[in-house]
This record gives structure tokens, sequence and C-alpha cells, in this order.
């Protein structure tokens, strides 16, 4: 697997961060911990952190903590997100399992949303670097502006592809390229390095989350953890879908789908199938590879250490973890 | 009114830090900048950010838009805890008018309560000071913290004292205690003066929070914005109702009328008016006094300018305002 070469290669920073990240969660509250301690152990792939790690190796800050500090920073401001997500978008499964808020009540998930919050606060601050920490201040604010926007523009089925890319922007790719900027700062890296770095992190995380959104039409519950069409059943527009209703025909027909009849399970899964089995998948395909293409090109001024055949791979995995 | 003076004294810098905050809101996605901006503009009395204005002004800062920024970071924080709040207690009426709680699904609600967290990190950040910033975090730690300690001790009628003062530090204290002390970091305070004025922080948010849980069951509806006895109904014990059950036998009376029987309002209306007539409402009040001799104390080693007398009117505020 290609993402387990860039793990490798920085396996014993990832290992310091969560050992960071569990010992934050050990300060909590004892009833809390555990459910907390579980949330941060079930962990996902740490795409994030593991980006913040390899691009650190490249002009590595002179206290090695921080940069550690930093990378459980990004992963538990992504943790902090996720668990508002699941009492915003009411999804029960995530990670493909249960997740927080199935077991707990809506107001204690937004509790340990907020506890994440102020232990990423918490770590960020340990960098010390005011730039860097305006930063993440900075890309918080666009995040939650990013799931604003999202919940604001639902069914509305004329937007431009203009508001689908500033939708994920917030919600995915000002993480990543938080994730691969600051380590260049806290390094002092020139600023056209520092540049290269974060529009790499921003390249990715379009593709990445078009691939998401792609994964949400074609990929089955079991792969996703959670029922396909998730997003049309909140009337959140992706790409995929947003290519099927250029046609003025298809929008008709999703739009009379969705809106004039209750929209249950069955009306979702219909739509569902119609976008899978249609072009629009392979165009939006089209351009996440066209986002991977631009992230390749941003690490040529890189200098050619380890770390940026990582980073490479990184960004392969990302377009072909599922195709 | 006591708190007009020093109100007054900071007038100039409460302005620009009530235009600080509109203007970071009016970068909001615009459906929200309304919404918001009547959160912020509804305000409250501003309580917080007057005694960061106040307390800089013993070791006034070389840059005192840095005053300005902090004393709107921590009312940002401020705002999204309340927010938080909202959803959490299910308080329909908050400060005497209809909450975004209200109006919004719970969603949002959360999402407006995060984009407060983020203005919150933004402008701490201008501060650019790390040990201000790195307080700053801990105390979001502590109040969320104490957020999650009040939701696991609901109906645990024999914890001791300690829990409830636990809780209410986390609640109230740890923001009034930021609140005085960072503006003397920032400053460059002697140590001394910074630990004299994070006790008085300390001393007054305590005192405070007191005087709020008294309220709560001896003031009205119109003058708390919100029905009495609101604690009590989610089973959250505060010091009223803690000294109240000392005695064996109202204990055994309260929690039958609590635990035994579906607890509507008419039970805990019965179980308020038993409280606001016994003898635990004076001491109560007489701890909520002991704290605020403690405040006085504490600025007794400072400058004697106008603002300490100012701080000294607020702590006076604190334990007069509907007596």
């Amino acid at each position: 697997m290609a993402l387990d070469t860039a793990r490798n290669l920085v396996a014993d920073d990832l290992a310091a961060m969560e050992k960071k990240m569990q010992k934050a969660v050990g300060d909590a509250y004892d009833p809390l911990a555990d459910a907390l301690g579980g949330l941060v152990r079930s962990g996902g792939k740490r795409v994030r952190p593991m980006l913040t790690l390899l691009a650190g190796r490249f002009y590595p800050p002179d206290d090695h903590e921080k940069l550690i500090s930093l990378a459980a920073a990004i992963e538990s401001l992504h943790t902090a997100t996720l668990v508002h997500d699941d009492v915003i978008d009411g999804a029960l499964l995530r990670r493909g399992h249960s997740t927080l808020n199935a077991r707990w009540t809506p107001s204690s998930t937004i509790m340990a949303g907020d506890f994440f919050f102020a232990r990423a606060a918490r770590l960020v601050a340990e960098t010390e670097h005011p730039r860097v920490i305006q930063m993440f201040a900075r890309a918080l604010e666009v995040i939650v502006d990013g799931e604003l926007r999202q919940a604001f523009s639902a069914r509305d089925w004329s937007q431009p592809k203009a508001s689908y890319y500033d939708r994920i922007y917030g919600k995915t790719a000002a993480l990543f390229e938080l994730a691969t900027r600051t380590p260049a700062i806290l390094g002092g890296a020139p600023e056209t390095q520092e540049e290269a770095l974060r529009r790499f992190g921003y390249h990715l995380g379009m593709a990445f989350q078009i691939v998401d959104d792609i994964l949400d039409f074609v990929a089955d519950e079991a792969t996703l953890g959670k029922p396909a069409g998730s997003d049309l059943r909140a009337g959140i527009i992706t790409l995929p879908l947003y290519f099927y209703i250029q046609e003025p025909e298809r929008q008709a027909q999703v739009i009379e789908m969705m809106e004039s009849r209750p929209t249950g399970d069955p009306i979702v899964d219909e739509v569902v199938q119609m976008v899978r089995e249609s072009d629009a998948i392979d165009q939006a395909l089209e351009e996440a590879r066209a986002f991977v293409d631009e992230a390749m090109a941003d690490l040529e001024s890189l200098p050619a250490i380890p770390a940026r055949d990582a980073l490479a791979d990184v960004a392969r995995y990302v377009v072909e973890r599922t195709f």
C-alpha cells in the first residue's frame, strides 16, 4: 500500500504523536477519559498528521517536539470537527463503528467536541510560534465558515461549481494546507518553499474531498462505515451530483424526486444509482486527478529527500484508494 | 449604579472592543452575519472584558490594541460557551430574549458556537504572546472540563461541597481569572502583581457564580430571563440546594420529590419555594460575600489608581446586584 511507505518513514513521530494525544485525553475527567480515549485510539488513517510530519522533514524545526505538538494539534482539530459533524449530520456510523453520538447525548457530544478544540488550542500553543498559532486560528474560522456554507446551501440545486469548491476548501483543504504549511513556518523554510508545501496541501485536500464525495455515491455501506448517499440525503450537492444535474432533464427529474415527494431512503438510493451509472462519476474523478497532478507539480521545487517521495505516494493514494 | 463608574472609566476601550467584535462577525457568511451580529450586539453586561480592560490599566502593554484584542477574545470565548450551553441546557430564554437556539436548529447553533471559538482563537492570537495564548487554551480546557463535570454529577445528591466549587471554577471563575491575569502578563507586570490580579479574578468569579446560583432560586422569571430553578430542573446541585439538603430529613424529601415522581415543573417550583424560604439562601450568600472580601483584599497590593477603585466597585456590584 502506498500509504504504508509514507507511514513507515515517520512511524516514530506518529507514535510520539499518538502518545501525546492519549496523554492529553488522560487528563480529562474520568468518566469521559475512556470515551475520548476510544475516540483517539479509533483514530482513522492519520493522513493529516502524517502530512505534517512528512512536511516537517524538509526544514526541521530546532525543537522536534514542537513538530509533534503541531501534528497532534492538527489531528485534535480534525477530531473536534468530526465529533461536532456527528451531531450536525446525524450520522450514526463513522469510520465503521458507532460514534460518540450514538452512545452519548447530543449535549455530551458537543462538549466532547469542545474538549478536542481545547486540546488543539493547547497543543498548537506549545509551538510558541505566533504566526503558526494565528494560521491555526484562521483555519478554524475557514472550517466553521465551510460548515455554515454547507448548511445554508443545502437543496440549492442551481448553485455554481464554485460554491462546491468553496465549501470543500473549508471542509477539508484548509486543514490539509495548514498541515503541510505550518511545519515549514516552524522550521523557518524560505517563503517559496513554504508556499510550495501550502499549495501541495491545498491541492491534495481538494482531491481528497472530491474522492470522498465520489465514494459517497459508488462505495458500499461496509466500506464507507455509513450508508451511501448521506450527503444527498442531507440535501448537500457534491461534485458527482453537480455534474449529473447539469443536463436540464436530469436536473428536473432529481428536483422532482427530492422535493416533490417525501425524501425517504428509497428515493435517495434511486438517485444515487442514477448518478453512479452516469458519466458524472468519471467527470468528478477527472477533476480529482487534475488536483493531484497539481499537487505532484508542487513537489517538484522541494528538496529531493525521501519525504518528498512519501508525499507523492500519499497524493497517489488519495485518488487510488478505492478505484 | 456601581457598575456604571467602572464602565465609564474604560468606555472608549469597551467601544473599541465592541467594534472589533462586530468586525469579526461582519466577515462571516452573510445569512449568518445578521444572527451572529445580533448575538454580539445583545451583549449582556460585558463584565468580563470590563475586568480585562480595567486590569490592563495597572501595567499597560506597549501595544494598547493587543489589550483590546484580548478583551474581545475573552468575551468571544464567553459567547461561544453561552451558545453551546443553550444547546446543552435547552434554555429557550437567556438574557431576556429568545436565543439563537430557539430560532435555529441545534446544528446551526453548534456551528455558531464553534464560530465564536474560532474568533476567540484568532483574537487571542493577535496578542502574539505565547504565555497568554497558552493560558487561554488552558482556560478553555478547564471550562469544558467544568461543563463535563456538571453533566456527570447531575442528580448526585450526596456530592461534597468541593464538587460544587470545582464545577463553578470551571464554569465561571476560570474565565474571570483569565480576564484579570492575562492583561498583567501582556503588560509585563511583576509576578506578585500578576498573582494579585489572578486571585482577584478568581475570587470574584466564584462569588459571581454563587450569586447567579442564588438568583436561580430567589429571582423571578422576568429578572432571570428564564424560569427559576433551571439548574434544579436539570438535576444540577448548586450551593443553596447543597446547604438545604445537609439536613437529612430535607434531603430525603428532596430526593423523594425529584426522583420518585416524574419531575415536572410543579415539583421543581415546590422545591425552589422550600429552598427560597429556608436559611440555605443566607448561608450561600455568606459564602459569596466571603469570596468578595477575599477579592477586595487581593486589590490592596495593587497600585492605588482609579482602576483599582473601579475593580472594587465591580466586586461590590457582584454581591449587591439584586439583594
